[in-house]
């Protein structure tokens, strides 16, 4: 039997189909892979090809812009948003536009092409979400915006232009509409209980040991009840915190362990997949702090297309989530 | 400079970047083709390759199941959902559940394998139209639905398992997220304005004259004010109506003429994509008659991947509406 699942977060249902159902095997997955090229403007030694870095963390204390660094960020040479301007609304009759006012940033993970997020070390990894954090905090004082997204599109299939390992982040006048759901929903949720949805979320996952991929410190990844797309998966801190850019220094180690973990666990099981990594964090202008709580989604790009759910936003998938984690938490790497 | 724009039925926010502004080759589309097969199921003599239909129009008068067809539905062979059954709602913990309780059809458009819905006559698509109304018709009286989604994935990168030129039906015990989220914005400009927001949307294009793709007795096609992708076209009755199902047999001709000549300027100026088109109805069992507005839309699949945006809903389009508009109202077929 077919089962509909609701998320109990942001209400939507997902359809979880067993006639249909999927091993990792039956899926025609386009292996990612980092292939040598003779020039690429994010490798160390081509600083000078891309936008005046905005930060990077460098262990030779060189310059600005020269070799040297782990983790380096650039404006995006060609953004979505422009950073200079005032934020204008307009209404045109009934419809209603804004200036295109944003900040979009690359963080380039690493000078070397070969190295991925999932096969870098775990102290990259946390130098990378740290990076994150720090442009957020800045970019952040900018009352202009109203959210960050910061996320990473791997492989071609999942939207990456560039092979070279790196994530993006894009700084909106406007809160995007999967946040705004969650905020809503969780916000409901609390009118009624009194409690995060998350938290709930964490401990019954915990006491059914059905959906747990892993644990670290601090964190458990886990294969969410209604998941859209095969093999979704959130990471989910344990200390409740609408910002993740609040979570302090010596949380992101148990974050960078569990996220490499995660990965690598996707990259045996599933060969190598495309995957989009997308960090939620509470919009900030919003008295969210009981009830919003920050995580980390990661999506493998399984499937083709989403075919009609483009559409409708109603999602068929099918691997049962109880299926998935097991597949992941098995997995031996 | 880049814009942010609202959709005014849903509220949804897009960027419509113009940095990156696209023409229709600049995007490397994977053109569709009908290839000559051995052996395909949806083809006129197959019939006994299929589950047993549901619905057929035949000239010939002969028996069902058998050569002659024009039109053919037949239930899925692996359906998303199970017809038989109650509907069962279940509580596990925090999350919900319910039995996957539905109807799941496939409209095979033509017995030729090599005809598309672009390239069949428009008396052809007519019955394929008149199919799915009659479809709804029947299993509306099943009172365990809540709504029949009614859509087509041509081509494989839109979803497509097979060439042969089919749409799809599901009936469902629920509201597909993108329609409730329809249902509920109409609804809010209703209560404000007591007027429908469709018909002041078709008012203020027809005024406008920007994003008119071009129009059909009774019908507009117009590229929408905040598109989530490069070329999405709405089909929008000018008679107000909520639900696709109502619309008179004459209406139907009007429909077709549209929908083939926008899928065939689609197919001339962007190399036969692959594409989505879904009806949105309305719910069965809410009030909103004075309020909401079917409509058709088509969704060329142009770019890779939605990217990030699977997991934001939030899109950035390289396609500004009023150049999609321009493009396909210049184009001649």
């Amino acid at each position: 039997m077919s089962e509909l699942r609701k998320d109990p977060i942001s209400g939507r249902w997902v359809i979880i189909t067993t006639e249909r159902q999927k091993r990792p095997s039956d899926f025609r997955i386009e292996p990612t892979e980092q292939t040598p090229v003779d020039f690429c403007p994010f490798c160390g030694g081509s600083e000078d090809k891309t936008p005046r870095e905005v930060l990077a963390y460098r262990q030779n204390g060189g310059p600005p812009n020269s070799p040297g660094w782990d983790v380096r960020v650039v404006p995006n040479r060609v953004p979505a948003l422009q950073v200079e301007g005032t934020v204008e609304r307009h209404g045109d009759g009934i419809f209603d536009r804004m200036s295109g006012i944003g900040a979009h940033e690359v963080i380039i993970e690493t000078p070397d092409h070969m190295q991925t997020l999932a096969t870098l070390p775990e102290a990259a990894i946390a130098k990378v979400l740290w990076a994150f954090r720090e442009r957020v905090v800045d970019l952040k004082q900018d009352r202009r915006f109203q959210y960050i997204l910061a996320f990473k599109n791997h492989g071609a299939a999942a939207g990456a232009a560039l092979d070279h390992s790196h994530s993006q982040l894009i700084a909106l006048p406007i809160v995007p509409r999967h946040v705004r759901e969650e905020v809503d929903g969780s916000r409901q949720h609390y009118q009624i209980k009194e409690r995060c949805v998350f938290c709930d979320i964490i401990d019954q996952e915990l006491r059914d040991d059905e959906r747990v991929i892993t644990e670290s410190r601090g964190y458990i990844a886990v294969a969410p009840y209604a998941p859209r797309f095969p093999f979704e998966t959130w990471v989910l801190p344990r200390r409740h915190r609408a910002f993740f850019e609040d979570a302090p220094r010596e949380e992101f180690d148990g974050l960078s362990h569990i996220v490499k973990t995660v990965l690598q666990r996707m990259n045996k099981a599933l060969l190598r997949p495309p995957y989009n990594l997308v960090i939620h964090s509470s919009p900030f202008y919003e008295q969210t702090g009981a009830f919003y709580h920050w995580h980390v989604e990661i999506m493998p790009v399984l499937t083709k297309v989403a075919g009609f759910e483009r559409g409708t936003g109603f999602y068929v998938n099918p691997v049962a989530p109880e299926e998935a984690a097991k597949v992941l938490r098995e997995t031996r790497i």
